[in-house]
């Protein structure tokens, strides 16, 4: 049987931290841990939506996410140096944000805007997963804060909860949560977000290798919706706890 | 049974239109039409490759993804006058260049670069999977002209075909190559990128509005692998003709 | 007696085709050819006008010029991926701007803005005067469109039509219309902007080799002068077609 | 007959001054005045030439305009601070450009580059054709001082002379270096760059209002003819003094 | 005894000249030069203040700073070209803002901004110093213009003079207003704003070389405090002559 | 007796903590906390130096500051967003990484760069000063990992440690150490660096309200003594720890 690098089986996930309330100033805030990837996640409620959502009388959420230029093995440039976003920030901005929106009912917001900041203080693989499964509970606080305010057009504003994982075919071998070793080696790589009843938000899967067949993509799906139940559980404790 | 806004059956494709050599200087060129979608594909073979390759003795080949302006229903601001490129510009860039990367063998290109430039000239709607099915007869082409000029570091370079195809949930009904009108009012909308021996290299599987179940998610990847197929045939007639 | 590259006389214009209404979704269209150069141009209506001329009761009429990227006969970086418009771009936008907003009553438009919106898909020299002879065309569209929905303040809109060739002296001999080829070894190059009756909105002449003096000059304005009239002949045809 | 507002006549210049040497560092300097525009033109010599002349063994001679924000009568911000520069600056800097590069002979350069920066500290009208006149002279001195370093690759360099002059019709009547306030109100605007023995580098006659005809193109032209005359003689008695 | 460079002794300032009135648009400007260092300082006046400051009664004070390419010994690329504004001159442009913020009482400008644009012709050291101690000159005769026009809100706006010095120690010895030579060879360098009373409203000291001691620290701001004594007379003689 | 905000006395420090290691990838990093001020100091290695320093054999060190979006009170926009970094970011950039260099023997560092990038997870007044102190120790940890990689060119790198600590007059009293609310408040604001031994690195005074008389700047200087004194107390403790 197939020890993994960190000594983790197959369908592991690696040691999930869930810290509310990291930040003093923010409506939500999270710092969410996978392993050493460590992700600050901080929730900001602010009237008003964008100029083309105006009068719609729904709220508006979106999300940024950004990496400190020594989140990773080797320094990066910031994309504020270099004037620009880089394609995969923008791309995981628009996953995060899009993950978000598909829990929450934006008419219960009324005409707020909700920022989810997902900043990578440390990078070790799955940091997009993190961030979404850090997002939600600062989402979560957020909401309390406005319901606490009086801010909230109606009671229910979040129909589910939100978490995701990355699973990856490596040495042939369907794996959940990669680290970013395993990562880089995978033949297939997979985000999956989904919701606490086990329904899918979001499925990407990329071939970085070969093509992948249907038994493959079956596979690796299995292993997305365990680990995402997990993580689901560690929500719930979190908010609890 | 369902009839769709352009009375077309749930799992049909619009009209395909294939014109291959449309562009006098590129080494490969293709006009791709999907219904009123119309893409211009460009293939360009420069000798080198970006410098983080130099050295390895493989090629590269990468996309670039635009819409003209008045390409769309109201005319959008050019991304050179905003003086930035969009998210949706980089994720769709990225998701061509992937799924062209994943059919062909860089160390028969040698140290050379092949750019396909994918221009969207009008657009409704499955612009990027347009760009995927006519960006591989593209570059077929630049890599035949690379052939004659015996410029390839080995006889075989492309190891199959690829295409893609949109599929989305309207109205509880799964169908095939969304045009414009049906992509605004999916609730579920799923790009799929297959090879020509119907293997995947991406699914990207979105839920605009409710979250999708397992079984959506099953008739949705049906559909889309028997719409590959036809387009596979079209690009393999393309070839011949 | 010269013949040129292409077999043409020095007097003799490329094959043009004028393609009204090739978009669908654009208040105006046309594709313009010039032998091997072919520009899309697009017009565009939206209402309002710029905020320096809010309350004046007049529109606007501007124009925005681009290469697709492989238009050229090596591929030239994207503008959008650079972050900046090059002084070329700047300088044929403006130029084509100018030349569209002297045969056009603004005070008949109302507050309205006309963009016209000239992409080279293929370049063989003269892409700024086939833009100006064809945008002409997209112009004269969108202003029908605007009459047909009863948007325009009055009856008389176009003054006069508009065209634009390049002249040149290559080898000590004036000639007209100037391909790529021609463009390069040309001492002298102008390019000569008229209205249908003969007279002129823009001269613009370069000594791109030696100075050129005022018997030059005149033998080039008159090459101009007719080639000039021999396009206003193929865009009023066009408009009967 | 007519008196224009500062009380010239049609065919006059404004009061020229040329003041040699304003900078302490520049290799060559000027301060220009026509009236109350103010150009200050500075030259600088440095080894090598851009990546795309390298080997070719000629030099290269580039100029770069810009206005200083208080140069106008309502300050304008500043492109730096704006972040791009706009058409009409890129479209000077180019004339500039090309009209010294009119004169020169790059070979006897050697690879090296001579940048003329015309920075605008006051404008009124004519600072594009007051930059040339002023630049010829900068470019003159910095020669001299790559002669007097032994830098040149021959004896002679500058083939002739350069200088500039606006012309225009106000109010029908054609007028020689038109102020601010004339400009503004031309319905035909011309600038009309020439060598010292009276040829053309760079016509670029413009319809402000209503297009213009061959005769009234011929009276500016001989209108900017002797106002170019006058501005060599100034010139060269500048380089005398 | 030390001589200097220029042979003034370690307390002496270079010849200051105040050149007012240099530019014909702006509300007040001003030409300060210090030995070779000549900075162009104009005053702009403008209805209405920064939209964070709307609706405060206040009006508002700012500054930007820049060097002309040529300026320097060696050429500088634009800040305009390169498409940002760098880090020294954000610092100085901010610094100039708040010396002239201390001066004036905001509220008796209206709702009015003033702009200190101050653009260094030339540079010999010491530009940030001589700009503010100029600039001061340039806001005062705005303030002028501003009570000839009846658009103060109450007579008394500035409520001292402001006028700034660099002191730095060289080989161990303080010296006033250094130049350029000697502030390259500096091991401390310090640059202090005074009012006209003799009170500070900024001071920067930096080791450039060594950390410097309180003694140090405690000699320059006397040779600090001396020049700026001798420039407010200067100051003063402006405004009477 | 004057109590502060939150009950310290007015020569008293907020607690301050100083965690090193907090990262796994950076060669050395600190967590440093003054009070709710939290900054995240990472310190990066890599070979070689910047172009213009290039075959000198000395190192380079500079610091990169840049504050997380949802650090302050109210959401700041991104700069990578904006496209641009803003003239206090540059600034303080500036000051960490002269203050760095001032305790530091770039010859010992033989061509190697070293970056500190200092990130503000949560900012309470005093985000500059904080940095400082801990950049300093992540400094040093980096060079120490350089030791024992053998890549120092000298045994002697660091020539003393350096801190930094803010005092201002809030009330006519004056303060060390100020928070964010005191910070608002302040007639004069000033910023201490200091090496171990006690000697300057950088003073920078700065009248926010009326301009300051030697007195204060004395009283503040004492002040700012004391802090540094204790911060490096602090430092020392946490290298022993």
């Amino acid at each position: 049987m197939t020890t993994r690098i960190d000594g983790r089986s197959a369908d592991q996930l690696r040691t999930v931290r869930l810290t509310r309330g990291w930040l003093d100033h923010a409506e939500g805030s999270v710092l969410v841990e996978f392993g050493k990837t460590r992700v600050l996640c901080a929730a900001s409620v602010t009237e008003g939506v964008p100029r083309w959502r105006k009068g719609s009388g729904l709220g508006w959420v979106t999300a940024e996410y950004a990496m400190l230029p020594r989140s990773t093995n080797t320094r990066s440039d910031r994309e504020s140096v270099k004037g620009r976003i880089g394609g995969r920030t923008h791309e995981i901005s628009r996953l995060i944000g899009r993950s978000l929106r598909g829990i929450i009912d934006t008419a219960a917001l009324g005409e707020n805007t909700l920022v989810i900041d997902c900043d990578v203080l440390q990078a070790d693989g799955g940091t997009r997963t993190a961030a979404i499964t850090g997002a939600y509970l600062a989402l979560h606080d957020a909401v309390e804060w406005m319901r606490a305010q009086k801010l909230l057009a109606s009671e229910k504003v979040l129909t589910d909860s939100v978490s995701a994982i990355s699973v990856g075919v490596v040495d042939g071998v369907p794996l959940l949560d990669l680290c970013y070793e395993e990562d880089v080696r995978a033949e297939t790589d997979m985000n999956v977000v989904m919701t606490g009843d086990g329904r899918f938000i979001e499925v990407q899967g990329t071939a970085e290798g070969a093509p992948f067949d249907r038994q493959e993509l079956d596979s690796l799906l299995a292993l997305a919706g365990a680990g995402c139940k997990e993580l689901t559980d560690l929500q719930n404790a979190a908010l609890v706890g």
